[in-house]
């Protein structure tokens, strides 16, 4: 392993030290020659002629942890009283829970939370459905549905193995939207059991994210139910990574004062992701985007194409350009990448006009290693936060789903889209906007609360809300 | 309405009064005369020359409520500034929220709960799926499942309509369980999508409560979940309601001294609690029980009977006694009533033998009216909080899944819901045990943990644990 030491694989050491000088130093020297990385140590406490201490350090691996243990177990003076994994003992039991919005300690809230008075808001609802909106979950509530077929660059996983991620989702929508999100994931093998099984559970839920769906089942799977449903419908993967990609190439031609409308742009990648970017640039007023896949440029009337991968053909690439990336690289302002590691070369970017701007999200590892674009590119994204710019759906879906439950919007527009990556580029002022910061950092509060009132507006203007 | 006046129709008032003596005291007069029963007055915050007060006021119906809040208003010295009623104020925006288990403050966390930490779990689970009952809200997580076809005792209301009941479910859940319970409230039109719908949704969950669902649809569904699944599937109107009444008969038999495989039952209301009702009786050793319906007695070959009102018939009723409850009550010890209102009289249970034991539970209207059985029951069960003996189902279900959920159980068998009977019977003591207290109060937090622990150590003796 060549990565340098990660949280991901940080562990906590229980140790016991002698009360002498020098033992901790020791004790730091064989972590850092075991390349462990020191992140924190606890104040200690004194039992005996020992001190108890925990420590945290930053592994690289599952066995660089172990070599880690053990090069703590081999320092004179020190006892290994025990030692945990922080990512597999903060996942233990899960990471969401259910709460009550009141205590019920007596037999006067259980009589109107529950039987007889819970009666009288079901006799309401039923003879009014709409009130179901403001007397219950649905009114802030949002579910996260996968079948685990495409989560994170894993692949098909299946259901439960999606759920670590989705509830890591739940916990983003409520940290940072202050909306309730509940996983479901689904065991079914086509995407028309996906649509079937998300309408009978509507009548639960105020919206639907959709997630980690393979393409090209995730386009249909969005289509039905925005045809079917009057909630809010939400592809992440897709939409939510391109209002965030445009925020970002807003914030860019800012700084290179290059406009979207004349840019010729290259995309990387024509899944779910791709053709959002695609289409929410060219709803932003791009008119040059050439889409590239695993079998080169897509063009109209290229073979092989599905449904959504030709409306995509047909509304992008003017010229009909054919070839791979470095065959229509030649002239291009920006590269957008979501595709693969190591997609992009140095020759590549050499050969894109002045001030190049280039976005490789590809995860872990970028369409190009950041450092190979150091005195190429004018800006550079990735969707990692160890580098600058890091282009991250957090920025833009739990804000969306504010604003639209806010709004009591039946739908999510291109509109709403439009609003939301306004509102995510202007969050950087003047001042701050600079190479390496043209999009706000993730955690950032202000940011979703900015997106949830330019999305609402946004909403009620083009009249898609409830009465 | 000659209903006295309750807390599910009780309303806060805003009122301003003259600060000069007895005006509160025309105000609680008026309230009084108008019929209201005033609950709570909060201490006032005196503003210039007016105290502001708020008042909890108690009515009969929302016609009462608009009467009581006219009487405020045409007191002298009052204004009234506003009024709500509590019950729906309760209910805004929902019951439960969806909370992380932990903060997401900076990168590292997000790191390990997120992206790119969450794929070890992701990854652990894709290759050894019983991880995803330690790393994943599956450990803890119930669903609470309806379709809306038999909810309380308005029938069928629909998804929607059925929310509100399902969500103070899940209060009642974590309140009295710590488990985190999520309402489901399906669309569908048949058994067969609920039974679809839940095994495409169990990857979520750790355990299916069915609730509210129409029999016989709802014995086909627990029927063919429990075959479908290796989760604790449990049907409260029938095992949770089962389980009390056993309770409360045992304790009933503790005054009375008789022995349950002595007695004789009948049953009114062959449903899905009835049938529950029986079953479980049978288990504890009960012979000779007669189930009632509309069409009377239940007896082996009557017409119309479905597959498990004929399971039923089958092994009740030895004698094969047919008509009314009044032909077959004579020489009864217990009545159990899980029906409609005032099916029951006066001369019926005078018919019974000495000693006549009446669970009386058809809600809210009893299948006898409490007052009409002084002097002539010794112990005498309904399901209303306003008098002794309440049999609710809260006293079950909590502690049964977080038995269930603690022993890691792959189902709710038969000695499960004994011991939890047992556990809920013993938990009333020699000392306290009296005509007027068989049964715990709801309140009584300590019986779902004994509940819990019965049912654990029954799941392991029995061998049904995951490893």
């Amino acid at each position: 392993m060549s990565r340098p030491p990660a949280t991901q694989y940080s562990i906590t050491l229980q140790v016991s030290l002698d009360n002498s000088p020098g033992v901790l130093g020791h004790l730091a020297t064989a972590i850092g020659d075991a390349g462990g990385n020191i992140y924190a140590i606890d104040s200690f406490v004194a039992k005996g002629e020992l001190l108890d201490r925990d420590l945290v350090v930053n592994c690289k691996s599952v066995e660089h942890q172990t070599e880690v243990v053990e090069a703590v177990q081999n320092t004179p003076g020190v006892v290994l009283r025990g030692w945990w994994d922080r990512t597999f003992r903060m996942h233990e039991g899960g990471k969401i829970e259910v709460l009550s919005l009141f205590p019920v300690g007596d037999q006067q809230d259980l009589s109107m939370a529950y039987t007889p008075g819970v009666a009288r808001i079901c006799n309401a609802i039923a003879a009014e459905e709409a009130l179901a909106d403001e007397y219950t979950i649905r009114k802030n509530t949002v579910a996260i549905v996968t079948d685990g077929s495409a989560v994170l660059g894993l692949g098909k996983i299946g259901a439960k193995a999606a759920m670590p991620v989705m509830e890591g989702k739940a916990l983003l929508f409520k940290e940072f939207g202050g909306v309730d999100a509940f996983p479901i994931c689904l065991d079914v093998s086509t995407p028309e059991e996906i649509i079937e099984t998300v309408i009978r559970l509507a009548p639960t839920f105020g919206g639907i994210n959709l997630e980690d769906i393979a393409a090209p089942g995730a386009f249909q799977v969005e289509e039905a139910l925005k045809a079917a449903l009057d909630i809010p419908i939400f592809h992440d993967d897709q939409h939510g990574t391109a209002v965030v990609v445009l925020a970002a190439l807003q914030n860019a031609l800012r700084i290179t004062g290059k406009e979207l409308k004349e840019l010729s742009i290259v995309i990387s990648g024509v899944g779910a992701a791709g053709v959002a970017i695609g289409k929410i640039l060219l709803g932003a007023g791009a008119t040059n985007i050439v889409g590239v896949d695993v079998e080169g440029a897509v063009y109209k009337g290229r073979a092989g194409l599905n449904r959504w991968t030709q409306a995509f053909a047909e509304s992008t690439n003017p010229e009909g350009k054919q070839g791979r990336i470095s065959d229509v690289i030649h002239g291009a302002d920006v590269f957008i990448g979501v595709s693969a590691p190591d997609v992009l070369t140095q020759d590549d970017i050499r050969a894109m006009n002045p001030d190049p701007i280039v976005f490789a999200m590809a995860n872990p590892d970028p369409e190009i290693r950041p450092e190979l674009t150091e005195g190429l590119v004018r800006v550079l994204g990735t969707g990692r936060s160890d580098y600058p710019n890091q282009i991250n759906n957090v920025l833009a879906f739990p804000g969306m789903f504010r604003g639209a439950l806010d709004a009591r919007a039946t739908a999510i527009t291109e509109n709403m889209k439009l609003a939301a990556a306004k509102a995510i580029a202007e969050s950087v002022s003047d001042d701050d906007l600079c190479e390496t910061f043209i999009i706000p950092s993730v955690f950032d509060k202000t940011v979703s609360t900015k997106v949830a009132a330019a999305v609402a507006d946004a909403a009620r203007n083009e009249g898609v809300c409830r009465s």
